[in-house]
């Protein structure tokens, strides 16, 4: 496999909650932001695009994220992405959470390739070729 | 004028931050929740309608908050909205903020009715007589 | 087993992102409401107490989702709660998502039962007898 | 005065509602993030300071945003910050929204310097002049 994307990440005031750490749920929005930066890295992006019509997007099927330990305001966290699965029709990542060199949690995600019909529902459909290639790259 | 609407809303655990009080941005949230149940009392929406292909909705071009106390988790908010003014293609909500009998915060928002071009563009157009009349209701 | 706990909770349009769904991070938050409001059942709370000096709480430590339908703005949730496990020092959820009578997602979070220490620091004890006989009830 | 304080910041997925833009509270987080950069950059920072068995911090007591145009998601912002008055016992800020050189939004919070009691109450006290001081340099 190839070298781990690395991206950094600040805890911020308002992501902390009353017990002084980072509210859980917050992670999931910083997998996403290190997805988001994965993919541009590719070329890629998560949001729906709306080429010749259609719009197609990677809405996620699947997250979940073990804490290690608490993180407050201001921390810095170093998040590295890896694929760990390109199936036909969705792509799974892990994410590491680390902070000053130990760490502190670890997330997956499963983004399904779909395209968004014209009334609203999405289809999960085969990832393209040139996609699962720039995936691989 | 008539009865103010009233809505309650509890503080989440989510919602504190650090400090152990309610976020102040998670005001300008209770807010639109607030301003949401006030329409829907009025039959009204404040999501984009696509209806006969035009989507039409109520974005915010100002909003802003005065707070006087914090309030905590489990806190049970009451929240009491006022129309302040129906321009021509704009409407201004006052929220007053109780908990406990006490007031803890006071805002206010003005959206504006506008259209999403087929470009993606927002733009303000003159508020309908039946939506102005459902709001005055 | 006792018959499950339910509650409601509605989307709102700040949950919604721009796919025009509740943006997946939002279920945890819609989980720890549920959490919340099942302790609060039992007369427990998710948040710290600082009873004799002490500040215990139920950080968690592993939460996940599976995602099966998109939910929309004004989408009324059913949300049923049920202890999957009391261990020694943590509790596992189990969290059902139904809308409109067919299920949108299914979640999990454990949570540990922790002191905080004077220097801020966390550490899982064991769940005292009482609390344990709570959630059992 | 003195050049103002620049920080930019992107619009990230999560950030954006069904209306496909940034949901207006996020400019709220925004403006927290800019103050909390503009305070590092004077050596002091928003958060509660355990000095001395002092807790102090700097709650906000007023926050107002005019939004000129929507921003959508991957669009960078740049935020300037301002001082627009040091008071005796509050500090306001001015912060202006750009994306593509062109104004986005304007916003305003004020904060109070505030020292939290033992009980968890929080009172506004004067501003030492050590701060008052890192504040006007």
């Amino acid at each position: 496999m190839s070298t781990p994307f690395r991206v950094t990440r600040r805890v911020e005031f308002h992501d902390t909650d009353m017990a002084g750490i980072a509210h859980f749920s917050n992670f999931f929005r910083y997998m996403e932001f290190a997805e988001v930066e994965f993919l541009r890295s590719k070329g890629l992006s998560v949001a729906w695009l709306e080429t010749s019509g259609e719009r197609i997007g990677f809405p996620r099927v699947a997250a979940a994220c073990d804490y290690r330990r608490p993180v407050r305001f201001d921390d810095l966290l170093e998040i590295t992405v890896k694929i760990a699965r390109i199936g036909r029709k969705s792509v799974s990542y892990e994410f590491d959470f680390s902070c000053g060199g130990e760490q502190v949690a670890h997330g997956r995600i499963t983004a399904a390739y779909c395209a968004k019909n014209a009334d609203g529902t999405l289809a999960a459909i085969d990832i393209p070729d040139e996609i699962r290639a720039a995936l691989s790259r």
